[in-house]
């Protein structure tokens, strides 16, 4: 069964049956109001932060699923339909979804009755737009209704759905004419409040919700709109809604346009209220009316589409294959800006209430959209390194309104300070800032302890020479990348978190990840030290790099890949003596990235052991074999049923590390088959078994030892993203940003014989044209401008300018 | 419209109409194994521990309202309907349910099929027992199906409706023979699982959800249902179920009979597995034994009722007034009960996920339910005292699992303490167990930190002495009894709760109610520290209730009434100079019952006012007028909408307070009309608008400034229950436990002239009989087995012995 396809052109997905096997979903927004959006309108909105200004009501997991968020009822005599099919579930004679660059339109037809529904979150502007147009397509005049419903939430989304002996007291709404104002808690601490207009008329509202639904009746038959009318209810109390009512003549032919506004308003103090007990409405007033006629909607719409064209100009390819074209151009980089707005906040796994900004998954984020929004990744280094501590650890999650670490998660992942380097690396090869690094920072945000932010990084470095371990490899802590390998947590009681409990002291349990990534990241470091004049770190840092190489490939090699990990006893975790858990994805990654051991083979060697064990038709999983009980001295990673997540799944993140280091290895054809695998857009033939969107990754697909192998979970909030677009870009295709400039040194599959790249670098315009003839790297020929290079290296050309290379690959 | 009565011979309530104006709930349950039940059949399951330990999932504020539960369908040919009416809302000839003690009926009736349904936890079993009977009484003979569906939890219920990213691939199940088995997390450090049975073969089940309901369909018309056939799925992670269908002929008059076991297990460790990867199900294969015909049913179902016949037979009364029989005789004990179990943790407004148990509120709950279960009352005090802290000061909560402090919550509710003495006093003067203090008992948990009870109670008195204010009155730290009058909050972030904000010191704001506290319940512990022989403490205790009498009189008399407070500037509380706030009840209430100012007319004057003031028909307001705007200096209070909650709702729990100050004042009518006004029982004309249960209080009922007047909220658990039963067992009807025996001194209103009642104190049985003649208390005349005593205090009698007593009053 086929949901959908793509439409390049518009850079769309389009949906063409609304019972996709999952709700997929769209992101509206890209400043400070953001919208989560299902193929039916399903979703909710919140502002900034999705735990503690939530706009609207959202039931995760609910039956029926994905039932509630914008509905718009027809109703046209006795029939009522959605638009988005979702929840009355009437058949519909045409339908369509198009997912777009932050905006999506649903359209569909029933009974000579066409309606066209676009949303979108405006540039500048705190609020989503709902655009409604039906058009009779009949040859008799139609009167039909329209009721259109937004539940509000009561802002604190936790609160809202646990502390009900409070809440269900407390909401208050105002009505003015055709705008109902979400006021609750106003009255007291909060300057702001939401509200819900349409521009035009209406018959009747509603604000309370079971005034609309009825008593015990469901949003899939509503009892006001089966009555066909409202009862201008003024909700107090239980739950504010905003329903509103159109009665509306459509003459055979004729189209009618409405436009929706669900908006956030803050006021100062000083003008919260316009008269005694009566909410100060202007600035609602204002914001709607930048959206009143179908021209200023029009001209909001266009505005957004210029920001989305810019962006995705900055990397553009042209590569004969059409998926990956529209993978690299359109979808991947599109869900690198969602995970660098959201980090792993809010998405239809994520419910938008537990977690903060992680200081690893963040660090890696940025990667993938430095080349987008440089100035914003900047300010979130600057956000994340405030929250390392001086000793180079780190919180391991902030909390993104007041961006202090979050205690209730902690630190210890040793790992963690690592990241920040290689952001702060991928941040300088993109901009050239070399200022960033003298920039003050704090350590924990106390203003009194601050150090330049190179300091900081070298306070990472350190931090692994600081805690290494009896073989001289580095102390995991709480866990490394892989939050659930927990080595010194030894949990057995059910109500504890993996993640927080910890019981024993830390100074055994070695991480082999930590120490490929040591390797490799710490060659951004020592370069780093060396462009600042620092030499003397330079050479200390060189040392310490080598020292762990040769303790590699000493204790971590196994005979055919690289080990795992030491746990907390000093036993192997990741060796073929293991029982289960014999060969691990992230440690042969990193090390082969790192080329350790290359003198002797390792490299090539663990990426065979790689894909001997751990390939299977749909990528790479994580481990294998599975863990088939609990291991109490490994944690989390053996607490999930076999194949699924952690403990032998799919985990998306990791496989463009093994697709970079075959790349570095030479083996364009292997990286390029590993790339199709996970990547969505080469799905479509399974979209009914993977489940999830296929316009972005998954967190995980389920592995070979699942039941439901192949099936997707976590869609969008995941560093696979940028990591793919990392491997795509930078490593298959082969432009990536260097400290020296812009490096060029494709790794092309064999099929992909004509190549053409434009990339924005530090202001300048790259016309790269790759001929791909399958030449060694070193045999690579590169020219600019007509003028062969004598490296692959091509220097920042002046910004405003436009470079012409060309690539014999 | 009425949607029920009551039936007291059954001790029942019989509710008549399936769309009740809410959920109307019955607790099953008593020991460990948990259950909440609406009129439908909603609600859910735990064990212990309605967070941790939730064994059925729920949705609050679903819509539909309360259609997730125990769900059993019956499918007729081509119709589908349920016993209950929710969720498929079919048309039922007749329904009718009744809430008994510890178990509910439903029964109904549609085209000649009558379905029995019967819910109850059997006492000493960790399980729900649920009986269905069909009836064939038609005149043909008939095939129908019956599609039983229970959705499981995955355990920790926060976790569940927030975690997807980790639970969605967790749920794992085993199916053996008739019983599916819920077993997510046993593979880990679960050593429990649940398990859903049916004694009788079934003809199909399903584990997974989306198989049972269809993809996008609900519970109102599940997919498996309407094709009339389950797909024996298994569930693999996503959310796992129990369906179970059976396949049922039915001759014309014949009746069939299955009971269901929802059952909880744990496995020591060495036992959980019965062979590689098979979990051990031999217990519950015994569980589900011990019910598996209609006679054992019917053996346990008696055996509860014999439990409740029991507990219910400790206080009896026959008053010539059938509704305050009803509520003393039956449902206030019931409720009673039911909030000593639950404390605030799991009802349709707590979500049992956020509260632990209250110092405060189980020192209040115990004194409703010492009667009928003194040595679970005993061990409750422990744990209150344990977590007392060194100064006499405590945390505000503790977890029931752990019984440690909630530090989230924290400390520095000033009343806090006092409510101990009065929870002690109570169990002393119930069971004469001196012993008691004399038990060594930590404090704040700590093992090397431990003292007499009588110490915890001492340092509790002494905590008030220690932290007066600049007028000599109580300091009232973060709030007092008014969990919303938060002084030293001075919040403007809406993001942090009032409760544990604070931004002041604490050392100027003062509560008039504590100052009233201390000199009631202050009595009590100079009692016990003069039949403790320690006359020194006794002496001094006393002294400083003489001080804080005389500075109440002077510094907290507000002309007509009570002031409530001092705020942190100093200014007054609930004074005739304030806007808003002018009168509170509970400083009023408290300081009429320790008969401040008793010379100078003050209870009376105080009394007047609150009747002059707050009085409503609905019952008596917590203060008035509401605050219109947000106080930062008042905190919580002013943050509800006018009539609500804290600010100018009728606050149940307080009423009683006034109650009894009237019975002490002389006023029997006035304490009975109040009593009448928030009894529900007296509150049948206006179900509709009340929508609360009718046969429990609820917390809040909404206040005359509210636009919902009279509209009661979180219903069940309150601490109202246990002070109407005071109110009315102990000063209407007069019947009072004291450290001498059983105070009686009615204080009956006129229409009641025959009152007898029969009540067990300390092991021997009191018949007493009392004729009104509406005499002063003063007046009164008590005989004990014929003879006159010259006090109104019977001495107890004889463990096992009866005594009559006569009581003209």
């Amino acid at each position: 069964m086929m949901y959908g396809h793509f439409d390049d052109a518009a850079r769309e997905y389009v949906i063409t049956r609304p019972d996709t096997p999952w709700p997929w979903i769209n992101y509206l927004g890209s400043e400070d109001f953001f919208s989560l959006l299902s193929n039916a309108g399903g979703g909710y909105s919140f502002y900034r932060d999705a735990r503690l200004r939530r706009l609207t009501r959202y039931r995760y997991n609910d039956v029926p699923l994905d039932a509630n968020g914008r509905l718009f009822y027809i109703k046209d005599g006795q029939t009522i339909w959605n638009p988005g099919w979702r929840p009355t579930r009437a058949d519909l004679e045409s339908y369509e979804c198009r997912h777009g660059m932050g905006y999506t339109r649903i359209r569909s037809r029933r009974e000579g009755i066409e309606a066209g529904l676009l949303f979108f979150v405006p540039t500048g502007a705190d609020c989503e737009v709902q655009r409604l147009v039906l058009k009779n397509v009949s040859k008799k005049s139609r009167k039909i209704s329209v009721f259109a419903l937004t539940e509000f939430c009561l802002w604190n989304a936790l609160d809202d759905m646990t502390n009900f002996q409070r809440n269900l007291s407390t909401g208050e709404v105002e009505v003015e004419e055709s705008a109902i104002y979400h006021v609750t808690e106003y009255r007291e601490r909060r300057n702001h409040y939401a509200f819900y207009a349409v521009n035009a008329p209406v018959a009747g509202f509603d604000t309370d919700r079971e005034s609309f639904t009825g008593r015990y009746d469901g949003f899939e038959k509503p009892a006001a709109v089966v009555r066909g009318s409202l009862s201008n209810t003024k909700a107090s109390g239980w739950s504010p809604v905003a329903a509103l009512h159109l009665d509306i003549d459509l003459a055979p032919g004729q189209e009618k346009s409405f436009v929706f506004v669900l908006g956030y308003v803050e006021n100062p103090d000083a003008e919260k209220w316009a008269g005694p007990g009566v909410v100060n409405k202007s600035r609602a007033c204002a914001l709607a009316a930048r959206f009143d006629t179908d021209a200023k909607v029009d001209r909001e719409l266009a505005a957004l589409r210029d920001y989305w064209t810019d962006l995705l100009s900055r990397f553009t390819t042209a590569s004969g294959d059409e998926r990956l074209d529209r993978m690299v151009n359109i979808w991947n980089q599109y869900q690198c800006m969602t995970t660098c707005n959201m980090a792993r906040s809010a998405s239809y796994f994520e419910s938008g209430i537990g977690r903060g900004i992680g200081f690893r998954d963040t660090s890696q984020d940025l990667l993938g959209c430095v080349h987008q929004v440089p100035a914003r990744v900047r300010e979130r280094l600057f956000d994340v390194a405030s929250t390392q501590h001086e000793d180079g650890g780190a919180w391991h999650q902030y909390q993104p309104l007041t961006k202090r670490g979050n205690a209730d998660v902690g630190d210890g992942f040793n790992d963690d300070p690592l990241w920040l380097i290689l952001g702060v690396a991928g941040y300088l090869k993109e901009t050239g800032d070399w200022a960033f690094l003298e920039e003050q920072i704090p350590f924990d945000n106390n203003p009194s302890s601050k150090a330049s932010l190179f300091e900081h990084l070298a306070r990472s470095f350190s931090h692994v020479v600081n805690n290494l371990g009896p073989h001289g490899l580095p102390l995991i802590g709480r866990a490394d990348w892989n939050d659930c390998l927990n080595l010194n947590c030894f949990s057995t009681d059910p109500n504890e978190s993996f993640q927080t409990a910890t019981s024993r002291d830390g100074r055994t349990a070695e991480s082999i990840l930590i120490a490929g990534m040591f390797v490799l990241i710490g060659k951004d470091f020592v370069e780093i030290c060396r462009r600042t004049g620092r030499e003397t770190e330079a050479a200390a840092a060189e040392a310490q790099i080598q020292r762990m190489r040769r303790t590699i490939v000493e204790h971590a090699w196994d005979g055919e890949w690289f080990l795992r990990a030491y746990d907390d006893r000093g036993d192997k975790v990741g060796s073929h003596d293991c029982e289960d858990g014999r060969i691990f994805i992230e440690s042969n990654a990193f090390c082969a990235m790192a080329e350790i051991g290359s003198e002797l083979g390792y490299p090539l060697q663990a990426l065979d052991s790689v894909r001997k064990h751990l390939d299977t038709k749909y990528g790479i999983v994580i481990h294998d074999p599975p863990y088939r009980g609990y291991h109490v001295e490994l944690g989390e990673v053996s607490s999930y049923p076999p194949g699924y997540k952690e403990n032998g799944g799919v985990f998306c993140h990791n496989n463009p590390w093994i697709m970079i280091a075959e790349c570095i290895a030479g083996r364009p054809d292997q990286a390029f088959e590993y790339y199709r695998k996970i990547s969505p857009a080469y799905l479509d033939d399974i979209q009914e078994l993977h489940r999830m969107e296929p316009y972005v990754y998954s967190q995980m697909i389920a592995g070979k030892a699942a039941p439901r192998q192949g099936e997707a979970k976590n869609s969008w909030l995941t560093g696979t993203a940028a990591w793919n677009f990392i491997a795509v870009t930078q490593w298959i295709l082969g432009v990536r940003a260097e400290f020296d400039g812009l490096q060029i040194e494709p790794c092309l599959p064999e099929k992909l014989r004509r190549v053409e790249i434009t990339r924005l670098f530090r202001g300048c315009r790259y016309r790269i044209s790759i001929r791909n003839t399958g030449r060694a790297r070193a045999d690579q020929k590169v020219s600019v401008n007509g003028v062969e290079i004598p490296t692959r290296v091509v220097p920042p050309g002046a910004p405003g300018s436009e470079i012409r290379v060309a690539v014999e690959a």
